[in-house]
């Protein structure tokens, strides 16, 4: 079955990148979590994006700050999908820096950019990428948008009564 | 067989956006095209989205300029994958009124987005994404990456011999 | 009489939307209050805006955060003016996404924006519209406009003791 | 009958802002049209704005650019609904200094602001202020819009057939 | 003797305006301080700025944030020398939107803008302003610029210990 | 008699900053322009800022694009009044490089910032500069505002004829 | 002799990164110029930034565009120091893109990034890096800043004369 | 041997500029640390910057904030290389100031401009500067590097375990 590959490059990016972890296993879907980062372990970069496809990976998610490489390399080398989480670092410029250096990629290598700190949105991206082509998590999908409905309409009757 | 959906608000986007339609043809995938706009044809926009994944559609690509709603309000509506474009119309703040108001998207609800006037790489990216289900478009996707890497060693001849 | 609809994407925006709410409850002026996302719920948007104008409302005052599409979408689906309130949502970029897409509707449907944050400003505005065609309510907005002034002289005077 | 004030800094802001004169005579509304700069002829402005509602005026549009206080001088001295255009004047900084100079009003004082060079919008928002009181008004816009609809879906025929 | 009139447009500014005060005090020049605002009390603004020339005031500051129309508007309204300080204030789109709707007036009416809450320096440049006519004041400020090179060479000779 | 020192980086700055002087010899005001680069002349940049105020300059325009450090380092080395001029320059990033590094000296030192391009607004600032002190400068100025205000009134007469 | 490596992502960055090449063969070091694109020659860009040192380069400069990551990832994979050089593309959003994703760099692997599209100062840049070591090309530096003063101030003299 | 100048604006950019310090230290490098301001001791600037590569200096690291010349001054007067550090300083304008006035240096006059607040690449860079000439500082980066990348491989061996 589809796996999704996570990665992020460092530690201190896991409170934002795991919240695609979990909306992802909470979608019954496999992800392979690493650490690699494209300007201190360059051939670990070049190993992970030249492999993953044979892996079992079929879409891979990439969280980096600042000048952010990480995504766009990796969809340099892969040619899977890849979906690039500009994440708000601390020497940051307000964010600018991580989401222009993810988004703004040259014609032939895309990356599927989402909001700054949008991990939740990258894993249900991910999904959505694999439900594409599987009428069981496109379900899933349909179900989870459910929910959220669910919740506005909940919030409604609460102001309502207030 | 995988189709891919391509919407854009207005005629005046076409020849920004035919670069996505031409890339696909390219790639001998079915893309299937149409004016939708969010804020001059609301009832249009929720058909389309609300039905795409029922008419053989698996991916979507929406291409919007200024106060772009047209992606997110797609991914809003469809359980499919939507790949939105931010196109530089004439009025925009430099691009950047399309690019935030494309990526910039909600919790439970992303858009794909790729750079600005980046409707090549959207092109791409739906290949990619159906060919992350389908080895024949991935193969496809390592063929022209091939060929990419070919112009720029034919460009750095050239260079070499200058 | 007329009665103002308020509408916002999420309960979380409510600490700021209240003020809009305050300010036009002490002019006496009716407000209609309901949770409606352009991305969660967009049926119940589409309801919403395309009903309003015959369910008494006269204008409407739409508060969103992020890539804001909740006031474009229903300055798309309803006749009367729509008063945009850009909120600055936690991941915001600063506020910037908020502003730029709810204020740069393309020609054809506009959204009269107010400043970042700014439903204080949204419900005066709201009051101001009313006011256009009710005599009274325009006598309202000059005592209200008069207190103002007020307030500054008091500082002032304060300011000169000191 | 209501009548809309439509004022510019300056004669050479007429190319931008005739576009809002244009849609009001095409929906039978009356535009009362004048130069009045807030930085030159200040005492002009006063006048203006102190006395617009008593001249049959019930909306004022006033376009500026630059360090635009046009609009929010005017929202400053009279009890109307002001709606703001910035205009992209010569030497402003790409637009930003025209739109956070009219969007950007503090607490008590509102500006409508539309898109940069919005003109067009800033016509059919004064005509929905109007309409919001006048049902004949109302059925105007709701008939501009189906127009709207039309022409895209026009668009979409030529892009179907092609 | 020149008198400097300093006014800002809420108390609230005083916390940042103060800097102003006390340097110029520190310089033994007289000030004037005043609280006026351009939206709230435009009359007010109308009177001060009219005859602040003929009260033995011979430069003002005028500090305002968000839309800040004060320092431009004085400018209009008087020969002075104007000299504007952008307040950051708490909606405040982080400063941009006072610093543009400060600095960037149309040709014809200048004001001198210092850094964004710069109120000491703007204290400072208009005692430069009456030093440019009054040996005695240029002097002063000879004097102070002496001392801001001690504290830098005090603060080497600690680093050269440490 | 008080006499103005405008100088530029480049002589390729003339043609914005031949307004000021244009300006002020139409106010019969002594103009001394010079060359001075901070960046390829600091030792001119030295002796001229030095020694100005000793060779009856009573205010110095300044200036410069891109990382304009002229107008600043002569407000370090000068007790007299800068006025700085950021001028978008061929390289700039559309003019905020010149805009920041000229506006946001830090406290101690002001250069009087005005508009991007602003070279005639910083020749009005200089006049009234030298008129805080000079009533028949003061006139000049007082006369000049009124022909501004003249302009906009044959403007307005021909719209309202046309 | 120490040679300096020059690269740049396409041959038609070549207009720019030209500046580089004349500036340092007129100071008699010798240049090593390819063509190496991190997106579509990955591995070319890692045989060439791991290699660099060990083939007589003692300097590197990268020129990119959009989101650069070729300076970063060069940095990533080189001992030298690399000097990056932000180049204004077709499609990049005013130059932020290239300057941030050059400049932002995470701690631990710098790029000495220039002025947008400042290739001239990459190459004065590298010959100073090689000069810190080498008296005689320091020697050339002095001549080449003493080169830079003189058209200055004949610049002055034409002006004085006009 | 080689020794790095090390210099900032004030004692308050401490804090971020002895990263710097520590970094060459522990490459065995000799540092020499001071206090110069450009804008309130220009003196001592033209001393240190004129004399540097006479006192053994090889490369000069300046840090400084807002307009933060002294970087660019530096570079005017020294033929050594210089690495300016753009500091976020307190009332920067979100460091944008620090960073354009430091990068956007004008032709014929580099500044090595690393990112906001990157005093640890500050002092990398100058420690790779000298070692393009110095195999033994050559092989330190290298062992540097080797130590980045084992953190990140531990840092992935703990998110696998967990």
């Amino acid at each position: 079955m589809s796996k999704v590959g996570i990665i992020m490059g460092s530690t201190s990016d896991m409170p934002i990148m795991e919240k695609a972890i979990e909306i992802l296993k909470s979608f019954d879907i496999e992800v392979d979590v690493d650490i690699v980062s494209a300007h201190r372990t360059p051939e670990k970069l070049f190993d992970y994006a030249k492999n993953a496809h044979n892996r079992g990976i079929s879409v891979i998610i990439a969280g980096a700050g600042g000048a952010a490489h990480l995504p766009g390399m990796v969809a340099s080398l892969s040619p899977l999908p890849v979906i690039g989480v500009p994440v708000k670092s601390r020497n940051s410029i307000d964010g600018w820096d991580s989401v222009l250096s993810i988004l703004q990629m040259p014609g032939g290598v895309p990356v599927a950019t989402v909001a700054l700190d949008g991990a939740l949105n990258a894993g249900i991206l991910a999904a959505q990428i694999i439900g594409s082509g599987d009428q069981k998590i496109l379900d899933t999908i349909i179900s989870y948008k459910e929910g959220l409905k669910q919740k506005v309409i909940d919030g409604a009757k609460q102001i309502k009564k207030a």
